[in-house]
């Protein structure tokens, strides 16, 4: 048995929609299908959850806004049309839309999460209608029935343990299950929804809760690659990576797979398939337990632009018991989370996204700094991108720093910071922004383009 | 005006103190003389602070150990009796001594104290009683009165502001000052002691609130050099170095001067120049505030061995605000300082001195994590070695790293380790205490061995 889950993009017209049915037929045992909103069909087109969004928006300010409504149903009808469905089910998005802008507006987050979760909840429907008006016994299913429980966290839900047994007994239905990904209920009943993209977070916690072989997870690529193609063209397609290297890599910059959504597949060993639904006899790449080491030791590079650093220097600061924890206490009081803190004898450094505060707060957190910790100097770096070097086969190879040092150097790249040995497949170089794509070309030079004689 | 300071090794004998005469005497700028107690006069001797602390560890259990006075008395004997001093002196500090002896002991650890300091206090007495038999005007100054209070902590007393004031006083004294070093006065009045030769410290607090213009230490070694002459044979001297570098060095291994002693010196930018009493026409090494970079990249390399990592790993670790903050405070919790935090993405690193705790400590060290943070993994890692590349050449140099990890590469040396970048001056290396040697050999190679053709 299998859980499937499609992406937006897959489910964004009629014709996906009948590339999603072919997949899903194909294979007796895709008998789980979590379903996205509409996505894009073309590069200036809206996603149905933006849709919504500004729905949502519009309606806690002014009244419902009737175009946007519109503009939403337009986009299941056309999908409904180009598939001849029957006036039926339209009727019933159409109800059920109209239904949720008229709930309670007096919290917010809640309402838009009513209306977010929509996108997903409704198309499931229209998916259901579609495979039964193929011959096909085929359900939607309605996750509160089911049972997926989560915390009440709008717009950041997490799944609650008992969901899993709940959930489990989703194994005795008939048919195919439609099920929409994105949200939950909390335990009064509630929606709440993930985080964005959140769909494939739906996916993987079935794939938990059922014990299955493998989760598939289509989307619009033919596999992960090895480095962003806007980086370097046509880079190595990843066929195998574990888990952590998924991790690692999605971290900075790899988007194919939300980040939390690895984490039930992971906890029951489930392997995770990325499949492409425009190009289903492409290979894909498999996210495993474990992999045979037949790369080099490095199996993808990613970066991410947008960090700072915050460097504090104090003589003797490593006799203070207690100095380091007294300043990422601060961070904590504004609610930062930080990314890495290097150090050296008498200083330290936290890196951090820079998205997280503005000047205002920046300099209150300066302020609090000099007054609190007394440091011999406080400066800010702006800037900096964050370089992922990933591989399991790193940790066994003596060399690897070395190879991946020089061909920085011989690229003229100024390494600003080295985070390495605490995990044991990565190594994080922090460099100007402006150096960012050269650097990632010249380690992808070195480590996936065959020496030249 | 210089403040002058010598080592134990300088004071051991009545020959070496006609060294340290010669030497005061050749430049009148040198009118403070900070002195320690007599040291080893071989390899297998005993210093006098070492059979003081012997002396009063047995007075805390038993008696009064006889043969430990008599072997301590014995050391100063001999050295008035080579320099045919009176033996008034002898009777005073045998007076002294014995007075120190038959004080309270019910709080041990400033008994301890005040028998630690006596080894300099009746060395400064001898040494201005021999320049005084010597037809100079020398004054054995006593720290109380001169105003030298530091914080009661025994044993790891601190120097209070005012100090600085108080001492300025000095200036208006003629004649050549002899003033002990290592310890000062609580402002009760008890005797407190710096940490373990903590002499170079009452020297730089000297300099500083005298406001001269060099503050020289003499000890036994013609230089400070580049590396640890028991690793590399005759390694290359290092001529000047920043206060900086000689800080990042001294932490993993240069002993040469006590870590705290540079920060009065620091703050009131007086270079301090090391210079070897037995070869008072050696060059020495110069720690200044500035230097011209004439060297390579890099201009000394240190190590130290007894580190250990204690690794703790949970997936999605980095959304969880707080984390890094609640694992250092259990730390402090244990009194532990931890020297660095080096992490991945869903792993933190804490890595710190292990003589620090045993294994009982260990084991609750690691229970509360598994508590309290409820990780994926945590485990420890013993017998780590930390090398330090030092040099402020470094910063604006882009191949310093690669050519490093290549070099370590290439002597098949794994690098556990890295941590660079908050430090401008320097980068860290973790590496198996059985590797440290062969690195630190194969990083000398690399930068003060001229490469051949």
């Amino acid at each position: 048995m299998r859980v499937v889950k499609f992406g937006g993009s897959s489910l964004a017209s009629g014709k996906q929609l009948e590339k999603v049915f072919q997949i899903v037929m194909s294979d007796p045992e895709r008998k789980v299908v979590v379903v996205s909103a509409p996505g894009k069909r073309f590069a200036d087109d809206e996603k149905v959850t933006d849709l919504l969004i500004e729905c949502a928006e519009q309606c806690l300010v002014h009244n419902i806004p009737i175009e946007k409504v519109d503009l939403i149903m337009e986009r299941y009808s056309s999908i409904a049309n180009e598939l001849s469905l029957p006036n039926e089910i339209i009727r019933e998005i159409q109800t059920d839309l109209l239904n949720r802008l008229e709930k309670d507006k007096s919290k917010p987050d809640r309402f838009m999460d009513l209306l977010k979760a929509s996108g997903e909840d409704n198309n499931a429907k229209l998916v259901a209608a579609y495979f039964q008006q193929q011959g096909v016994e085929a359900h939607y299913i309605d996750p509160k029935e089911a049972g997926l429980l989560v915390s009440n966290e709008p717009g950041n839900a997490q799944v609650l343990p008992e969901s899993y047994e709940r959930l489990f007994s989703l194994k005795d239905r008939s048919g195919i299950l439609i099920f929409p990904g994105f949200f939950g209920y909390s335990k009064e009943g509630e929606v709440v929804t993930f985080s964005r993209s959140g769909s494939d977070i739906t996916g993987s916690i079935l794939a938990n809760a059922l014990r299955v072989d493998l989760y598939e997870n289509f989307t619009d690529v033919d596999a992960v690659y090895s480095v962003n193609p806007t980086i370097v063209n046509k880079p190595k397609e990843i066929r195998e990576l574990t888990y952590r290297e998924m991790r690692e890599l999605s971290y900075a910059g790899f988007t194919v797979l939300h980040d939390e959504a690895l984490v039930p597949a992971f906890h029951a060993g489930i392997p995770v398939h990325i499949k492409n639904t425009n190009n289903p006899s492409a290979q894909g790449t498999r996210i495993v337990f474990e992999r045979d080491n037949t790369n080099g030791p490095v199996i993808g590079i990613a970066s991410d632009q947008g960090f700072c650093s915050i460097y504090v220097s104090k003589y003797l600061m490593n006799r203070e018991v207690g100095f380091g924890r007294k300043l990422l206490s601060i961070f904590e009081d504004f609610g930062l989370s930080y990314e890495h803190t290097p150090s050296g004898i008498d200083d330290l450094s936290v890196i951090l996204r820079e998205n997280q505060f503005d000047l205002e707060m920046e300099d209150e957190i300066i302020h609090r700094i000099e007054t609190e910790l007394h440091p011999d100097v406080v400066k800010i770096e702006h800037g900096l991108a964050l370089i992922m070097v990933v591989g399991e086969g790193m940790r066994r190879n003596v060399g690897t720093m070395a190879r991946a040092a020089k061909a920085l150097a011989k690229a003229k790249v100024n390494i600003e910071m080295i985070n390495q040995g605490s995990s044991e497949v990565s190594m994080m170089f922090g460099v100007k922004e402006i150096e960012e794509k050269r650097a990632v070309q010249a380690l992808y030079e070195e480590f996936f383009v065959t020496a030249k004689v």
